[in-house]
């Protein structure tokens, strides 16, 4: 058979990606024989079993949030040296399990930490408040020296780029250290992070699952504690479907906050509307805070003429909460364990003695597809031009986010600039209502699911209405894990009702439940506080 | 001859105005009788002269900016009432010899400020920080129980509303009374403030010369001092212009600082891309960081969804400014006048130890070139048929920012969804240009003129290239009135250039000069003060 020419390139792609993992972190061929998206297999447990980690490596990538990193670095209890090649290991050996991560840069990373290091031991101060702390990074942001091909096989001959994205500017002026990209979809408009450069990231709670999207490769690094701290991005739930999909926490904050600029993207630029953003994925509550703090106490606007300058503000924890309660959209109604799980979470957050009040809200649906008509009002089609260049095939999972389809109707989509000022007082209205509705309910946040479901099967994860609301708002909203699902305790939640991705109990067992929790536009740091609360409440 | 019948509803609505006015606050025909659009006249003298103020009205409408005032009011040694009551002669003294009001509610404004005052006696506290305040109103602000008609003769049969504007809520919660609306253009996308229902407002340095626009009444008034806060709204110059043509002090903040929301518009609602903005005009700096600071410091987002909810941050002043001058943009030679007060500003702020930086920057015509195409692309020309609905002519103004001209190309307007997504990029790419360049420069704020020209005769302002920058970049920008028009000293900075619009020294003399002070987006703080200290440099 011969091989296409975009095959070619991605084969001599995949070559080097693969040599760029130094032959002591391979792991034994017993551990990646089954590796495959069809296998039922859970390999969290790969990286302490595999004997690659010492025992000191193992503690470090697993005993400390990014924020307890810090402190010991910053009192010098363990080098960044130490830390960041333990976390570099454990990123290869999560690569290889799971194909979570694109581009590795591991030597840079290492040479960067013992640098730090000389500096902290000779000035006795940190550079930043991120000193010597390796953070990983969705695949679109640019890294000097670096390619970003998004899982464009058409990007490859693109090649290292020159400059680095202003959050990447920040977080390194601020001492983190980056040292791997990860996997995303290709156009980075679906659930599943699948492509043909990298392949695809499988779920590492089972391999049979999807990791989610698009910032997928995070969610499973992160799970696999290959990463503490990753920055990825969102437009309809890419930042926080890998957390759900995955069990990690993760937020998505408003529009430019987080500068976003200077990334390489899939679709074409000056699309007016919903605006994408970035934010963190994290292993802890704290760590949400931490990245939002000391990025926003930078000057954003002067890396990123998109980005609002607000810095942090000091908010004190309210003691008790009044939560509203989004439960489902009656289209689309949870599965019984995200129902068990949120209605667990709820009890408990009463039982704890915050209030809840559930909200009455307009078609979660809707809001959704209003989402989805904005995303696909590009009259070039360029992320599809992106994939028809090198002659590369669409990956499945794009079947259920970017082809006409029951929720996702592309016939809607507005052709005219009519249709553009029409959804936009559309979505001005809807703002509208929400504000007037969260207004006159008083509460601190809202709890509400994350999706239907848990991690779906590859390519089936749906139409994300329950995450896509709050890019359609532009409300910061942050994930939760809590609990797994549990054939034993779900059966009390199934309904006869339409599940809408289908439910089976068994495809699910032990796959990662949450909550979401929202809050106002702007109000980021009210919201990691809720968060706290809440997480501590459920013992996350 | 038989009247239209928009014509009809004119008079009657002229009328209803007329007799809102009560008697004893009438001019004697000797004040009146030559005021015309034509009269080389200045009227600032006539509330002074006039006899309807008391010496004791006098003072308080002339020796007081609004901090100065709220801590008369705060301490007694001023009720509410009389600088209410004050300020309501006043400006319809303003009103008689300028007609820069449209709605008056005297009656409503001295009985909240009677409420004011004995909620001050018996509580010995201010019900908030503007405590008793008058402020006026651009018309298009909506306050419960009084019209909005815009200038839209169409508009007159909606009668009076059932709420309040978001800002005017706020306003009011903070102590503010409202007492006055003022006059705008006909579509509000005019730089003078002209329509059929209110008339023409006249400048009152020069009567021949235009009041500026959008915010025309605004402007008129607080020279007047009429007023001396009032809230105008700009999206190419329409706080600014106002300010530069009468003399005052105003500010354009970021859009959505202060909350925009829930006002009676001209066009269509949904525009995507440059959003018009709410801001103060004053006859102080410091009442611009006043005005900032206290709604600011408010739960903008609680009243409009579209609010950036970033309270005020407390900044120290520099006591050395860096200062980047842009100083013309070649296609538009600045007026001798503007020339001369421009380059006396800059050297008094040298030799006040400032440093003056000179910038080269893109066309600044091409950039309202390309804030004007986006202004114009409604299908619907919404606007055009708020005009036609009754009938009612255009007015003049339009001619010079709303048809086909040299400057205002509208065959460039992006007639289709792709045309708008270039206009977007197009945006983003200018702004990542003057991002860099002012970052490159490292400079505190930028002076630059307001205008080519001083305030122009009735109709002829032209394109409002120099204010309209700053929205398309979407900066904060304030004027600083420093100087007049003078024959003699302006003639050593005549030169040899096409000047647009023209230029005859003795159609201008005697007319306000100003600069224009413009900061980094979403820095009000940052620009408030700088603004205050240039203003202190500069004598103003």
């Amino acid at each position: 058979m011969t091989l296409e020419s975009w095959q070619v390139l991605v084969q001599q792609k995949q070559a080097e990606a693969a040599a760029s993992i130094p032959n002591a972190w391979r792991l034994p061929s017993e551990y990646t024989a089954n590796i495959s998206e069809t296998a039922n297999t859970n390999v969290l447990d790969v990286p302490r079993r595999c004997g690659i980690l010492s025992p000191k490596q193992i503690e470090i990538t697993e005993n400390y949030d990014a924020t307890a990193l810090l402190e010991q670095i910053q009192s010098r209890k363990l080098s960044s040296y130490e830390v960041t090649e333990a976390f570099c290991i454990r990123a290869a050996i999560a690569q290889q399990v799971t194909h979570c991560l694109t581009e590795t840069f591991f030597d840079r990373a290492l040479q960067r930490a013992k640098e730090l290091d000389q500096h902290l031991q000779s000035t006795g101060k940190p550079i930043g408040p991120l000193h010597g702390l390796p953070i990983s990074l969705k695949d679109c942001f640019n890294v000097e020296g670096v390619p970003s091909t998004i899982g464009f096989t058409a990007f490859i001959e693109n090649g290292p780029l020159k400059y680095s994205s202003p959050t990447v500017q920040i977080l390194t002026r601020l001492g983190a250290i980056t040292y791997v990209k990860t996997n995303i979809p290709q156009t980075m408009m679906a659930a599943d992070s699948h492509n043909y450069v990298f392949g695809r990231t499988l779920n590492p709670h089972r391999l049979n699952l999807t990791a989610g999207g698009s910032s997928g490769g995070e969610g499973a690094l992160i799970a696999m504690r290959g990463s503490v701290l990753g920055i990825g991005t969102d437009i309809a739930g890419s930042i926080r479907i890998p957390a759900i999909c995955n069990g990690t926490f993760a937020m998505k904050p408003s529009a430019d906050r987080i500068p976003y600029a200077g990334q390489t993207g899939s679709g074409r630029g000056g699309l007016p509307g919903i605006r994408a953003c970035a934010g963190p994925l994290a292993t802890s509550a704290r760590d949400l805070e931490l990245l939002m703090r000391v990025v926003t106490n930078e000057d954003t606007w002067e890396v990123d003429s998109t980005a609002i300058f607000a810095p942090w503000r000091t908010v004190t924890p309210k003691s008790t909460l009044r939560l509203g309660l989004i439960e489902e959209d009656p289209d689309f109604p949870l599965h019984p364990p995200v129902l068990r799980t949120l209605t667990q979470a709820a009890e408990r957050l009463r039982q704890a003695g915050h209030e809840i009040v559930p909200l009455s809200v307009p078609s979660i649906r809707d809001a959704c597809v209003l989402g989805f008509r904005m995303f696909a009002m590009d009259p070039a089609k360029t992320a599809f031009q992106n994939i028809a260049k090198s002659g590369e095939p669409t990956i499945p999972a794009l079947a259920s986010t970017s082809l006409p389809h029951e929720y996702m109707p592309y016939e809607y989509a507005p052709l005219t600039l009519d249709g553009l000022y029409d959804l936009h007082a559309e979505r001005s209205s809807l703002k509208e209502q929400y504000r007037a509705l969260i207004t006159k309910a008083n509460v601190d946040a809202i709890i509400m699911p994350g999706n239907a479901g848990t991690a779906q099967p590859h390519d089936l994860y749906g139409f994300p209405l329950y995450t896509a609301l709050l890019n359609v708002l532009d409300y910061p909203a942050t994930i939760i894990p809590f609990g797994k699902a549990d054939q034993t305790a779900d059966a009390a939640f199934a309904r006869d009702v339409q599940y809408k991705p289908p439910f089976s109990p068994e495809l699910f067992e032990g796959a990662p439940c949450c909550i979401q929790v929202v809050g106002k536009h702007m109000r980021e740091e009210e919201l990691v506080q809720v968060t706290q609360t809440i997480a501590s409440v459920l013992g996350a």
